[in-house]
């Protein structure tokens, strides 16, 4: 695919042609002079169905975030320090790429405000921004006597010939053996929630809320196993928004009690995926005097307007989130599974690698379909939960490289290999990466290995109260890099869904603090921190944890300690480490972990009849002296 | 002073005084059914003068934080974990103790909401709110049917009998040697601030941005060498609001050029200081269309609501704030020199104490006034920067204890002494805490002690890029108290002001993340970890730090490091230290320490011919090994 590829779009003809939208007025009422083209789909998804790949289609920049503003004169594309190298290879010179969190790249409204003529309209698709997001570009706007206007019809749609349409993929109903809570149980406790709070009234538009609330999957986008929908839930009343010839399969019909609802309380109403705005704007006007609606203040700007202000109550993040965010029994149990079923096809991935690549064959995209091949042989693996990141040497130092035709390297004995992959399974979710070297590595690829090893470590062994916050547990993962002067630009760590997405809120690890919630035993989050070498090489040492109550010393206030228990148990290479540079704890560390792996994946290993994996899981996995 | 006691204030007379002044139509048009009493004055300072104690006057509370609520059934108080002991004593039982960053705590608008009637006004006096705190509590109450109300008669002084006059010091113009900048040139840099942002007016109500600005100084508030004034700056103009018999002084006219103004653009306009409010409604009259107007969201809400919304820029904190935080090099020398005066001033204390502490003799009060007097002993010494809290054994788990005749406990061979104590010179501010044992420590508290010293460490010592804010360096403060299941419940650090403020912003280490700016070379921060056993005792370790960039072995993206280098030059007890729980580099930093600490302190105690104090010096300073 021309898009996916690392040499740039051409945008000339797609800019002149949005430009000339931007005045008419089939579609607008008043010209703009600048039109915002954020990132994701009406449920503010990070990943997106192709459909909704808007602004991948107007400048080329294929990466998971980033938003893009053309004017009359100017086309400009915001993302992060993940991927400033990849936008600047895949956007042509009608782009300028602005660099976020470096002190000297403006904001969009400083920059808005800075280019645009005096009393200027920009225009953005109220369905794809976040009202939060609104609130604040409309205000700085309006105080630099801009006005930012929502454009109904969205203009990328309108130069976009063969876009392709929304999926509607087959639903898989989960029963208890994988949730271990019935959907209406879920819906009980949340209606709790609501009712401790005096909420009558929530409008949900997370794609994984839903999915979660309802014990339902589906694959409409690729990697997050979601499907498109909306729901308003009441305390009498539950209305799903769902394109009504997905629920004609008989089991989901049976699942969700359609034909034979229980109580009148967890009658589902069902409706179709497009009638949310009309059926919303019903039930806004019946609302009593003091009924009150909750809707997370990221859900899109058009649904949250539709909802009268003096009824609006707009939340950083919704009780659904919480509520996922910390599994169950049966759930941790699943992720247990996952990782272990997970580490089974690394081990395998792993010993073969070393056999093939001397050969000089096996390259970033043939190992990385090696790596599906192995795990899709695993019970109940569904697909990837993300595009592997395969890469060799510099293509390391690209922090979200995905591997292609024109960039595909192939492995040697004299570049750092770095892969970071995961998968779905029915009973959980999975993320690692690891990084190895096939050959001898040089001092400093293991110097800066190590550095990120004991960062690693600070966070995976660190003893911390009830209540904190992750963004407290950043800079252990940093410190040693900080120490040489070294440091990376991502987060530590994020929240992981359980059949669900990658990526997911509240809770997380990094030192940005924006909507984030406390850390509670029955979480799990990632612990990645990683090092970049730009036209050199990548390292990252990812694991997924668990956080479980600690046993302390003391127990100040009475309240309690967390720390973290490694669900990922794949063998951290040894040979990348500089031993002289741990400390006794943190080699006791990484003996105690790969005699973990060693016990756990072992027990596998051979339960399966995997011996290579299995001799190289010991090999792999011998003690530091 | 019955208010200071440790005992609590009778308050139902007061109590059911302010309620009738909450119906009195003598100050308000229709009745509040709850009245809100903020901590700050007029300029939202943390420390105040007696006349503005209103909220100590009607509850009996007088930590520096704090905010009170009467209802017309209730009366609550919040503070934090720093005084939640102290407001238990001094507060009788018409109180209730809203302890905050406890989980269980309502906000103030929670509680508000659930214990007013419908439809309620909750009144507060619009000049000593801020205009953000105004902000938010007005949503929240509106968004539950009540509504907030500005009462322009303060309520506390409507029935506070003989409340004290608004002092007027003599004013201290500070020359070159001791400032580094005229207050010509720190204008001039302001106005190319100003110039830069396209601001053309700057409201300045914060009394140490003034007293910075104009090089002047004040005693109105005890411990902070302030006075009481505000400030309207513009491209061509200078307001200064003061009072006028202040300017009499001809050393002040000359210093601010009253008589004979060098330039037109830096001639200031004097103005009575109540003239503050008619004088920026005149401003604002004749504001051109583009006008836009700077003023600190921490403004008082009666000045920031006289500003049309137009015209209005709020900030989170003003460019005089930022300027004021990064010390010139005149400032960070006189703050060097105002280190190794008080350091001299402490050994001789802690040479005394040991002397006469087996005596029986000394108390925490007169081990605080030894302090004072031997400080006042050095050069340029003007008086205290805060009160000195002395505390033995309990009274030290008394976060900001203050002794008094009541609680006055005796040091002696069997308890922890702590003392936090600082003062201001001319040249610059100091703030220190030592914790020490003059018999022999118990193993827990040396085990408390040494966490704390690691987190001091950790801290002093951390290594870290460009733009880093302090929160993210909190933690590491913490790391060995959390690993033993302790904590401490106030930041690690605070801005300390050169012969200003205490405590000043925007920078700081603690785990809140509110208005915390990137630390720069050039700031001046404290690190004080502690520990508080209550009923037992309490540790802090605390020294003044200096910003500094640090030299590392590679610099990524050539950002560039930073890390401290303390100015606080005082032994800290080796006594105290289980030396086992150190690793080797926290020895060395010990022993750098205290070498330094010897040879600098050192040659200042025998230029000065203090001996003793010299052979306790050498004593305290011997290496770990």
């Amino acid at each position: 695919m021309a898009t996916d590829a690392m040499s740039p779009k051409i945008t000339v003809e797609l800019l002149r042609q949005l430009r000339q939208a931007m005045k008419n007025s089939k579609y607008i009422t008043e010209p703009i002079q600048a039109y915002i083209i954020p990132s994701g789909d009406a449920h503010q998804s990070e990943y997106i169905a192709p459909c909704d790949c808007r602004r991948e289609f107007i400048c080329g920049f294929n990466g998971s975030a980033g938003t893009a503003i053309v004017t009359e004169q100017h086309a400009a594309l915001w993302t992060d320090g993940r991927y400033f190298l990849q936008a600047s290879q895949q956007m042509d010179n009608n782009w300028t790429l602005m660099k976020m969190g470096l002190k000297e790249t403006p904001s969009q409204e400083d920059w808005l405000i800075s280019v645009l003529p005096e009393n200027s309209k920009v225009g953005v698709d109220p369905w794809i921004i976040a009202a939060d997001q609104w609130k604040n570009m409309s205000k700085a706007l309006s105080s630099a006597g801009h006005s930012l206007v929502a454009v109904q019809d969205n203009l990328i749609d309108a130069i976009w010939e063969d876009r392709p349409a929304r999926p509607s993929t087959k639903l898989i109903a989960l029963g208890l053996k994988y949730t271990g809570l019935t959907w209406q149980d879920k819906i009980t406790a949340l209606r709790g929630k609501m009712a401790e709070r005096k909420i009558s009234w929530f409008v949900v538009t997370a794609l994984d809320e839903i999915a979660w609330l309802f014990n339902l999957r589906g694959s409409d986008i690729e990697y997050n196993p979601v499907f498109f929908t909306y729901a308003i839930i009441s305390i009498r009343n539950i209305r799903l928004f769902v394109d009504s010839k997905r629920l004609l399969d008989p089991v989901v019909r049976e699942h969700l009690e359609l034909d034979s609802p229980s109580k009148p309380e967890l009658t589902i109403q069902c409706f179709p995926y497009e009638s949310v705005y009309t059926e919303l704007q019903a039930v806004c006007a019946a609302l009593a005097h003091k009924d009150k609606m909750w809707i997370c203040d990221k859900a899109s700007c058009a649904l949250t307007q539709v909802i009268p202000k003096a009824h609006r109550s707009a939340i950083p993040y919704t009780p659904l989130c919480l509520a996922k965010a910390v599994k169950n029994p049966t759930e941790i149990q699943g992720m247990k599974m996952a990782h272990i079923k997970d580490a089974v096809a690394l081990c395998e991935l792993f010993a073969w690698l070393e056999k093939e690549i001397p050969k000089g064959t096996v390259t970033e995209i043939s190992a990385a379909d090696k790596a599906e091949e192995l795990r899709s042989q695993q019970k109940d693996f569904v697909g990837l939960s993300f595009p592997t990141i395969s890469s060799v040497g510099p293509n390391g130092a690209i922090i979200h490289y995905r591997p292609l035709p024109e960039t595909n390297r192939t492995l040697s004995l004299n570049e750092v290999y770095l892969i970071d992959s995961g998968a779905q399974y029915l009973d959980g979710t999975t993320d690692v990466t690891r990084t190895v070297h096939f050959g001898t590595p040089s001092d400093y690829e293991k110097e800066c290995f190590t550095y990120v090893l004991k960062g690693h470590i600070a966070v995976s062994a660190a003893v911390f109260p009830n209540g904190t916050k992750g963004h407290l547990l950043d800079s252990f993962a940093r410190a040693a890099l900080w120490d040489s002067g070294l440091d990376y630009l991502h987060g530590t760590g994020h929240g992981v869904g359980c059949f669900l997405n990658v990526h997911e809120g509240p809770c997380g690890i990094s030192y940005k603090t924006f909507a984030d919630e406390p850390l509670e035993a029955g979480m799990i989050v990632s612990d990645e921190p990683g090092y970049y070498e730009d036209g050199s090489f990548g390292i990252r040492i990812e694991n997924v944890v668990l956080v479980i109550p600690a046993k302390t010393k003391y127990n100040y206030r009475n309240r309690g300690s967390l720390t973290f228990e490694p669900l990922t148990l794949v063998p951290i290479q040894l040979k990348m480490i500089n031993t002289d540079l741990l400390t006794q704890k943190e080699r006791d560390w990484v003996n105690d972990y790969h005699k973990k792996c060693r016990e756990t994946v072992g027990a596998e290993l051979e339960r399966q009849g995997r011996k290579e994996a299995l001799d190289w899981l010991i090999r792999e996995t011998q003690p530091i002296v």
